[in-house]
């Protein structure tokens, strides 16, 4: 089954799961969407169109519907090296094992570890992500598999041959025509300067001055370590947000990974300058990096949304887990059993992804002018049941296995184990067979 | 489909991780078994056995085989108060909410939540967990759904009507009975005080001169909260842990489901008491309660095995999470990244449950003439793949959409979405009203 984005399709589930401003939960609701656009979302019992309007009618008696997740820090085809490096830090993660490995990365494995990533993405209710990796490949592989992503031109002038990443200032328009190839709006461009350890203070500050002239995304690790805490501290006599708010670089563009090793002070810097914060506490713990103060950033209103973290990292794309993950580590390190709770999971991994990616006018939410990313739980499982709270329920309780259908800008791409028009079983061996004989130069 | 235990059944995989003593991982592997035990493990090329011996063979040329799981702390029916007070205190929790709900439950209501739970654990590759709530209803379950367990006959007079509790002493043949109804030895008995907050001394001695008796494994909440702590230090001027061993209570029968608030010294007794520590990540953090000191105790040489706690506190019975969430928060909070590994986490669900149940000679491994408690996994999904550290990507990547046997004492209960001859219709429905209504008189 092939569903087009341009078709008129009208799904009728238990619940919706809105996450509009006033938070409605619609029981009995109804999504119409066309042309990739929601046209209606509300009571089934009002629906402004006669039935024979619609190419597909998708009746879901016991589906719970809420918006597409947005995992907000990724490096997708990273899947290749998952579990080849599963106890190392940081600093001896990336200098021993993953730099080695890159170095071998061929384009058509970066290909196949692309597409692979949006299988697991789309089957664990993904549908917007933010990946810091290699740009071309990405674009090829989203040309197969249309997620709506921010793709990262990836900068760093701090190691060997570094000076090679200045050149892709020149290309810009490179950049932004390969972005512009993906139909529909889909594909966005980040600027990524990488980390304040691999990047040059010149780097930051001509990222600083083209983001600000072709109104770019900025993505960063920042304050991820210890470790880049010392460094900032003994090269610049400040905390690595301190030293990035001097260069200028920290505004409501910045889409800032990590931020595990914040005190108050940059507490302060980030609010004020309306700084992102992706919280990946999967990979920070597996990491051992430590643990991101995400209650004290909640409360002082600083945007935090969710991510994974590459599969190098996290060993997982399911953003589900993150959520759990997130709200659950903070209750137990703060014992405060009522802080964080699932609806603010849930907002993080959808309303704050969408604002961090500055496209809340457009996804985030079920809201009629939006856009059709739209996930369908099955609320009828023995993990989903009782029907109580069915918002801690998606996030407490949900597993891939409960996710029926994932929905990118109207077009269903996944629907209960399938992906549409995708040639699943050699996507899996190519990867599998290319990723093996990668790790097996390693060891 | 039906499958009987006294078949004789062959399985074939790409991998059968054993968890035997040299955690030998055979590759191309059979498992053939019989009367529910297994009569061979071993390379695909040396099966003892002509092919025609079998009733029923099985090849999954992606499968991974791993030992089923064991969830050491439980509350199976409590899943009728998922999601209904999420966000207090273990104090608050119980008081205003739990107990007051409990007053309300049926015979039936208990039923439906057991049976509903089974569903949840077999989909997610638990085969052995140890209840603790209503033993008469659990048992009505059990010979539905045959999973294997431990059913606890809960102890706790410090409450009002608590003095009722003392008679079950009088009543231990019908326990021993009604275990004895479920065929196959599949479920054995535990002595269950409550907690040391909810039995007096007297009761705890008692307990302690039955479980001596009739080498009965005893089953308590201990150091869960820090409430706890403080009591026992007021009350008795000692830990919680300090008092239990002073009564004389804990020993290699002892499971002693959380103990997060433990000291060095603590820690010292319950390794030369060989008591057995069950950790319970996700209720621990839910609940605020705080973090077991794991890796601390894992060092000690301490059995730790793994649960879930009810439904009701954790809002989950996914042992695949707790194995994940258990290393993952040790790593982060003692910024450790080589310790505790996928594998220990691995054996802590398998072997060290087996260990602390006293049924290491006969679950918890795929060994020759062990039970047939085994769990096929797909080892061919975006999730798991590349297939390059196979033990890291159960326990780190594996959900349980990828679960596709769980194998119960022979008897194939799960089969990819599928509960053989069980009405799941049936129960959700049941389950579902049930809890909905008792959940509607509490707010």
């Amino acid at each position: 089954m092939v569903y087009n984005a341009m078709e008129k399709t009208l799904i009728e589930v238990k619940y919706a799961i809105t996450c509009n401003r006033n938070f409605d939960i619609i029981k009995n609701a109804a999504i119409a969407f066309e042309n990739g656009k929601i046209t209606y979302v509300g009571s089934n019992k009002n629906i402004p169109y006669y039935k024979s309007y619609f190419d597909n009618i998708i009746v879901e008696e016991h589906g719970i519907a809420i918006p597409g997740l947005i995992n907000c820090h990724t490096h997708a085809a990273m899947n290749l090296f998952k579990g080849a490096c599963d106890n190392l830090p940081l600093k001896l993660w990336l200098e021993k094992k993953i730099w080695p490995l890159e170095s071998k990365l061929t384009s058509e494995d970066l290909f196949y570890g692309n597409l692979l990533s949006f299988l697991e993405m789309l089957s664990s209710g993904t549908t917007t992500f933010v990946d810091f990796y290699y740009f071309n490949e990405l674009i090829d592989a989203l040309k197969v598999i249309p997620l709506r992503a921010i793709a990262t031109i990836a900068f760093l002038d701090q190691v060997p041959d570094g000076e090679a990443y200045w050149r892709r200032f020149k290309e810009l328009q490179k950049y932004f025509d390969m972005a512009n190839s993906i139909k529909d709006g889909l594909v966005k461009i980040a600027l990524g300067p990488h980390a304040i350890y691999t990047c040059s203070r010149e780097l930051l500050e001509k990222i600083v001055e083209v983001s600000e002239k072709h109104n770019l995304l900025v993505h960063m690790h920042v304050s991820e370590t210890l470790d880049e805490v010392h460094f900032s501290k003994e090269k610049f006599g400040l905390t690595p947000i301190e030293y990035l708010d001097k260069i200028g670089i920290l505004n409501e563009r910045m889409i800032a990974a990590h931020c595990v090793h914040i005190k108050d002070k940059d507490i302060n810097i980030l609010r004020e300058r309306r700084v992102n914060c992706v919280h990946n506490p999967s990979s920070n713990l597996k990491l051992a990096d430590g643990i991101m103060p995400l209650s004290e950033l909640l409360k002082a209103n600083v945007n935090v949304c969710l991510g994974t973290d590459g599969s190098a990292s996290s060993n997982s794309l399911n953003l589900i887990n993150e959520m759990r993950t997130a709200i659950l580590l903070q209750r137990g390190v703060n014992l405060d059993p009522e802080f964080p709770n699932a609806k603010d999971a849930l907002l993080m991994a959808t309303v704050n992804g969408a604002k961090a990616l500055g496209l809340d006018r457009h996804i985030g939410s079920i809201e009629t002018g939006k856009k059709a990313d739209i996930v369908v739980v099955n609320g009828k499982s023995p993990r989903l049941y009782p029907e109580y709270d069915i918002v801690s329920n998606i996030v407490y309780s949900c597993t891939p296995a409960d996710i029926m259908f994932t929905i990118v800008n109207g077009k269903i791409l996944y629907n209960r184990g399938k992906f549409s028009n995708i040639d699943i079983e050699k996507i899996m061996d190519e990867f599998n067979d290319r990723a093996l004989k990668l790790l097996s130069t390693t060891n």
